[in-house]
């Protein structure tokens, strides 16, 4: 890791830019895909299983005897844990639960909204070498909390058919039943246009490669609601004098493991925590078996040196990581003073992966500095909130004459008359 | 407007498909402004203000004189309105603040989630034949509610320069002061980007023809956010015996004189509403200032009669209407059943129009069947809601073992390794 020392203000925004992922080879096949998909349905599918996944599809639908068998297939202290990690990740997502407020906006003029479920929810969890079956956790439950009427699971399945356990497991232990064994844009395509086999849904969420990230970017062109726009994952600590530069590279290192394109960024105002931080990532980074891919999201990520606290803030929220660690001795202080990130994690016994397990918090963060506009995933996610208003007769003869005089000046006369119709007929009834 | 008897259901989908625009060839010409004002900022801005808006700038920020100066120009009966609906908006805007609720998942493991407002927002508001100063109030509102640092407005001048009274005097009420004097995709793409005159923001907001629309969409895909995929206006009328055909004509027309391609729908179990309401439409229309969008508009729109209550439910649910009024006599029992819809109208008094300018609620609302997975712009729209978390060394100690297990079985050793290496230092202390 870099270390930089005093940068000046006006070179942050360079120093901190985030690796560019030029996706734009694959745009055109991925819209190939989607378009085939839309017209030719499963039989579009099958070929592009085949043809990626190396998987010949008699039927894409997981069977009960598959979710029964994964059950044999994960260690019971694993199952312990997934059943922990539910039950947090349950209890903070349920305080996340908005009941509607009826206000009173004037005498007779009743207004409130409602969160309604999105009705059918996509959920994308990638195959390959780690089997996400967190990300389906963090999905799935608070899709379920939601009151989603109907969850789609798709995932890849390898060259025999076979989805990983752990992850056919987890959907067992929360009770989905709509699984497919379908990967990439063609999953995504699938979910977005339905097919015979697969379920039309109104919003997708998951994490994928680029092509999965593309294939989610032009469907929410279409008309698909997505959960966030994707970039990579990134981690940023901040430390005083009381760290502990082994707790600081564990984390360091827990988000360079993710991918090469991973960023991760060191701030602190205490000198010798430089070395010795840099030190540590090294000795650490020695027995990971991932050390190949943490060691080149390494060589972009840096260790800066600032001048106090203020500065780091002030760095800090110019950047918008997706996750703060706070390594601190007054982590609240500092939090009160945090404007953008995905996820904040205070003091120095909360590493970065309580939160991407078990803890209850959501790990669907926004990347890329969207922190600056966009929230992670949460049980809003999955509802959208609908407004209703009530007005009585007697509402309507105080509010209407703002109506329509604000109507008039709008040069819109038809909504005028949808007031001065009622307000007529109002009163002629006070004649009568 | 036609009549449809009891449409069948394999019908319904291509019965209220929207009418579809297409942008297309607009796309690459507004690539072209957006990557022309990334270059040459001002510079740009003033070529494209000089040709698309016929108005030489000098200077696009508006002076604080030009903003006292609006308030001559306004009568005071405007004023008043503006200020009651002001009132209410915010009271009903102010009541959807969140408070952080701490939540203890398990002992010493504590997550919450605090709203923070998005530091820089841009407010695009479309000059042309209507001042839209309604929708400046229902954007500026809940921004201010959110506590936005800085709060960006985008409007376009005459060729002379000047800016609808009505939208500077609703600007100077609200204490905006950073107002600037720019149209079209040129200002998104002002606002997207930053110029040495326009600040650069982190969400952008507001309706706009189909350049707006466009640098709107573009934009968002490369790292800037916006409200809502637009898409034109709709309403969709129930009737049941107890309705007031003249309200359910008024409650169309207001709808349909948006624009021509805005779509309104009524829908009914009573026969005789039918030609009723037809006629009333007819009468109504007559005396309408902007009549011939709205007989362009009604030429797509439907009179629909359908068995039962169930099946008109299922019908507007499925549609997904931004507008739904519900002119029966039950309303709340029919609005619980409400699945699908921006915001709903409940019963003989409430018009649409109450909720366009001045009851509470806000009027920028999922479109195009949106509403099935997105909401309207309310005061999460102006937030990013961020998680936190502080574990202690108990919490940890608890906590930790299933972290652990679940790291490794997605061979996420480093994952693993941020919580070993906590927990093997607390044990250490215990030990000392």
């Amino acid at each position: 890791m870099k270390i930089i020392r005093f940068p000046k203000k006006d070179t942050w925004e360079t120093l901190l830019a985030r690796p560019l992922l030029d996706f734009s080879q694959g745009e055109a096949r991925v819209r190939d895909v989607l378009s085939h998909i839309k017209q030719k349905g499963d039989l579009a599918l099958k070929e592009y299983s085949r043809k990626f996944d190396g998987y010949e599809a008699e039927n894409f639908r997981v069977s009960e005897a598959e979710i029964l068998a994964a059950n044999t297939l994960v260690p019971e202290k694993l199952k312990t844990a997934i059943t922990q990690a539910a039950a947090n990740i349950q209890s903070f997502h349920q305080s996340q639960q908005e009941l509607p407020r009826r206000i009173e906006t004037m005498p007779g003029v009743i207004c409130w909204r409602k969160s309604v479920p999105v009705s059918t929810v996509g959920l994308y969890i990638p195959g390959g070498t780690a089997p996400l079956f967190s990300t389906l956790l963090m999905l799935a439950i608070p899709a379920q909390l939601a009151g989603c009427r109907k969850i789609v699971l798709c995932t890849p399945p390898g060259k025999a058919g076979i989805i990983s356990p752990a992850i056919l497991y987890t959907a067992g232990f929360l009770g989905l039943n709509e699984i497919y064994k379908i990967g990439g844009a063609q999953a995504i395509g699938a979910m977005a246009y339905g097919t015979a086999s697969i379920p039309r849904v109104n919003k997708i969420f998951g994490p994928g490669n680029q092509y999965v990230t593309l294939a989610k970017q032009q469907v929410s062109q279409q008309g698909v609601a997505i959960d966030l726009p994707a970039g990579p994952s990134e981690v940023a600590v901040v430390a005083d004098r009381t760290a502990n530069p082994a707790f600081i590279a564990a984390d360091l290192l827990s988000q360079a493991e993710h991918g090469t394109d991973s960023q991760v960024i060191f701030v602190t105002d205490c000198e010798p925590l430089l070395e010795a931080v840099r030190e540590e990532v090294e000795d650490q980074l020695a027995s990971l078996p991932r050390k190949e891919i943490a060691r080149e999201a390494l060589q972009h990520s840096l260790i800066i040196l600032l001048e106090n606290k203020m500065q780091i803030l002030e760095m800090i929220n110019s950047y918008a990581p997706e996750h703060l660690i706070l390594a601190v001795q007054n982590p609240e202080e500092w939090a009160e003073k945090i404007e953008n990130a995905g996820s904040v994690f205070l003091g120095h016994y909360t590493p970065e992966s309580a939160g991407d397990y078990a803890s209850g918090t959501n790990h669907t963060l926004p990347t890329n500095g969207y922190a600056k506009a966009y929230s992670g995933v949460s049980l809003d996610s999955f509802v959208k909130k609908i407004t209703f208003q009530q007005i009585t007769g007697e509402g309507l003869r105080r509010l209407g004459p703002s109506v329509e005089v604000m109507a008039e000046a709008e040069d819109l006369f038809a909504h005028r008359n949808a007031v001065s119709i009622r307000l007529e007929t109002l009163n002629g009834k006070n004649h009568e």
